[in-house]
């Protein structure tokens, strides 16, 4: 069967719908091919059953601060695994429903459920079909990585491909991989009352880059179960399960759980097809600002493309690309400041460039949670907050959080960052109380006087 | 004894030291007056102990979605009163003793603890004091307004000043005022197990102007309290306690919390003295933008101001206040924008100036939270997210929210005001996901198409 549209997008995740919408908006033709199963990598085994996971860990623990607070009985509390884990699953059912409902569901012969193949540049094959399309869309997602060497232990280990499947809660469970993935899983697990043991060959975790900041994290949530930093780990067969070594350290566990990051799925694609230059993962350059590869009629976007894997970037790139493929002239976009978010207890998140990458004259202020009102009321007063800053003007360029609310004071820091703000005009914006944002307010207050700035009058204020 | 000062601040509250800090910064010698209770309105009775109270009420609600989510036992858990008030006052006296340190305890004979009055403008009376200022920051706080007609009552009624030194909770408690401090407390109450019933004059509550945000607002906190609202309520002696009648409604209660707003103290100062004019509550006339007192070397700041009486804006006014008695000439500053918050479950927040003050040309984005991703995962998804703009250029003029995380929201929602940022330039910010951030990112879509704007490209980025 051959088909002539306007636009081919491969992939039927966040980024290929993004993309459709675009094109339906500039009312083009196209066809939407997926070959594997449909919801997004975000609403099937992603950011939703993580999240309610992790409601449910954050409620469970929270039963410590219970006595002091004069509620009792919190001994008698106990989580049903079962029920726990089927809780999971029965919300991430209902934000998979809503992902198809209103996108693939809809499409008739619009959709090819079939994986597709360049046989040229402009044509794909997709099931018995020949695609000719003027643009394609490469979003065809990612999938966990698992090293190569390891395929022997595949039975007992777990990729967040099958860890929201499990019905038990594993009795030992090892962490191989504490970005955010690992990081909030790890840290639900354990307060779940699995014991569980986490390592990373970083000594940096959950996406922060600022040691310092990485260290109180690993500090609080180190609590909750075992982190092992800053050595490869291994694995070998154990008499009962699998021993996971790193360095001088290691442990013994029943399953492990693989959450080394994730990788393109484009090489099913036949790019070679393209005559295109690819990265060291396989991945086509292109450029981010308008995710075309190359000077072709192609754009790439979402995990597929390479970048960091979160939801909002992958859409944004969705965006990108189904704008330029359903437009005759391709346009380079700004994209919005990077943006990090470990949902772990506490959060942690990155804001801007890493700070290795940031230019010389850069000042730090920083603020620990430890005497904030507001944290010590909600008796999570562990945490440290960064904020850099261009040390002549004192423009904000990025910051690095661990503490209570973070994932709220870190939309706050993006969007001064993406605003170019600088630290006197942060602190003319109001602060209530007793608030988390204050921790922002005193790391302002702790940054001014380093600034090279002379400040007169009132820095709250600007004189009318 | 005759004392000559710069600076005579009268009041040792939030309003009166960071009015201290100022005149200490610009080096004017000065002598702080307070005959009252030391400690903050917000330490001792204000912000603090309420959000300890709320916070185990909040933990304590919580056990609510716990065998949802298969966690089991929550029928064990109980609320030892006299414990968890216990903790309540813990807390605050943190809160106190780090107010006094610092501030009034080393000041030595700086601090005159009398009562102050005016004998002349430039001349004050402070124990056996006779003070010469050169000028004086009036910063003598408020109390709690109780209506003269309910002195019979007295031993039944509570305010902010008694209800931290309950060693057990009441059994049938009514509320009058629904602002925040009524809202706040009479659902923290309540959660804890009195049988509180609510009343406020007003059809809106928790400071929200807004009539369908509050009455989403009041269908939500109404399933934890009874709320009774539009009519004046009275009281009567009844054979157990008190009767609160209002209108048709009418609650027999043992305790009557007065949450019915403060009252500034400046009618004990002898402001007849200073030949100036006064509003109609007895405070002077003064400018918002320099807390002048008329043309007089006398400024005005916080509770005793008459403004609303939120420790932000004290602070700010003290500020103020404390920079123009501490400098020759008088400099007016830009204040922060409007920004209220009520700490209850769902948050309620104002942002900007009321609704009915806004332009004519104004149009709504509004976002419920019942669909949003993270606030279903939260188990916390009622509520009502409203923004106001400019029809032409889409600028943000304000905001009315009632949902989770609320606080959070008001906090990015007064910047952008403050800013004077536009929806588009609101939209291409970074939003994570899943986060209760995303609702104003849906309330400015449904904003969007109701703007006089031609959209052209990607409204989510600008082009390079």
């Amino acid at each position: 069967m051959q088909r002539k549209v306007d636009v081919a997008i491969v992939g039927a995740g966040t980024a290929g719908l993004a993309a459709l919408a675009q094109v339906r908006r500039a009312r083009r033709s196209f066809v939407l091919i997926d070959g594997g199963e449909l919801g997004t990598t975000c609403a099937r085994v992603g950011c939703m059953p993580s999240k309610a996971l992790l409601q449910t860990a954050d409620d469970f623990a929270r039963r410590s601060a219970f006595a002091r607070m004069g509620i009792e009985g919190a001994e008698h509390l106990s989580v049903a695994d079962e029920a726990a884990l089927e809780h999971v699953r029965d919300l991430r059912d209902i934000f998979v429903d809503r992902v198809l409902a209103g996108s693939t569901d809809e499409l008739g012969e619009d959709f090819i459920a079939a994986p597709a193949r360049f046989e040229a540049p402009g044509t794909l094959l997709a099931g018995d079909a020949r695609i000719e399309a003027q643009r394609v869309v490469i979003a065809v997602g990612s999938r966990p990585y698992v090293p190569p060497e390891w395929a022997p232990f595949e039975a007992q280990l777990l990729t967040t491909d099958g860890v929201f499947e499990l019905e038990t809660l594993p009795r030992r469970l090892g962490v191989v991989g504490l970005g955010a993935v690992g990081l909030e899983l790890g840290q639900a697990f354990a307060r779940l009352g699995v014991e569980a043991t986490g390592f990373d060959r970083l000594t940096t975790i959950g996406g922060v880059q600022d040691q310092t900041v990485s260290d109180v994290a690993a500090q609080t949530i180190g609590k909750d179960f075992t982190l092992h930093l800053g050595s490869e780990a291994r694995l070998e067969a154990a008499p009962r399960g699998l021993r996971v070594i790193a360095g001088e350290r290691a442990a013994e566990v029943d399953q492990v759980l693989v959450s080394m990051g994730r990788v393109s799925n484009v090489a099913s694609l036949g790019l070679e097809e393209l005559g295109i230059a690819l990265d060291a993962s396989g991945v086509p350059l292109h450029d981010p600002a308008s995710m075309q590869v190359g000077d072709l009629p192609v754009f790439i976007a979402g995990d597929a493309s390479g970048a960091r894997a979160v939801l909002h970037e992958a859409a944004d790139e969705g965006r990108i690309a189904g704008y330029n493929a359903a437009h005759s002239t391709v346009t380079r976009f700004r994209r919005r400041v990077p943006l990090h978010i470990t949902f772990s207890d506490p959060n942690l998140a990155s804001v801007g460039p890493p700070p290795a990458e940031l230019p010389d004259a850069v000042v730090t202020g920083e603020m620990q949670f430890g005497p904030l009102g507001r944290a010590l009321l909600m008796g999570k007063n562990r945490g440290l907050l960064r904020i850099y800053a261009a040390a002549g003007d004192g423009r904000i360029l990025g910051a690095q959080l661990c503490g209570p609310k973070c994932e709220n004071l870190a939309h706050l820091l993006a969007w001064a960052v993406q605003q170019e703000m600088t630290a006197p005009a942060l602190l003319r914006m109001p602060y209530y109380h007793p608030v988390i944002e204050e921790a922002l307010q005193s790391a302002l207050h702790n940054l001014l006087p380093k600034l090279d700035l002379q400040p007169s009058g009132l820095v709250e204020f600007a004189a009318i």
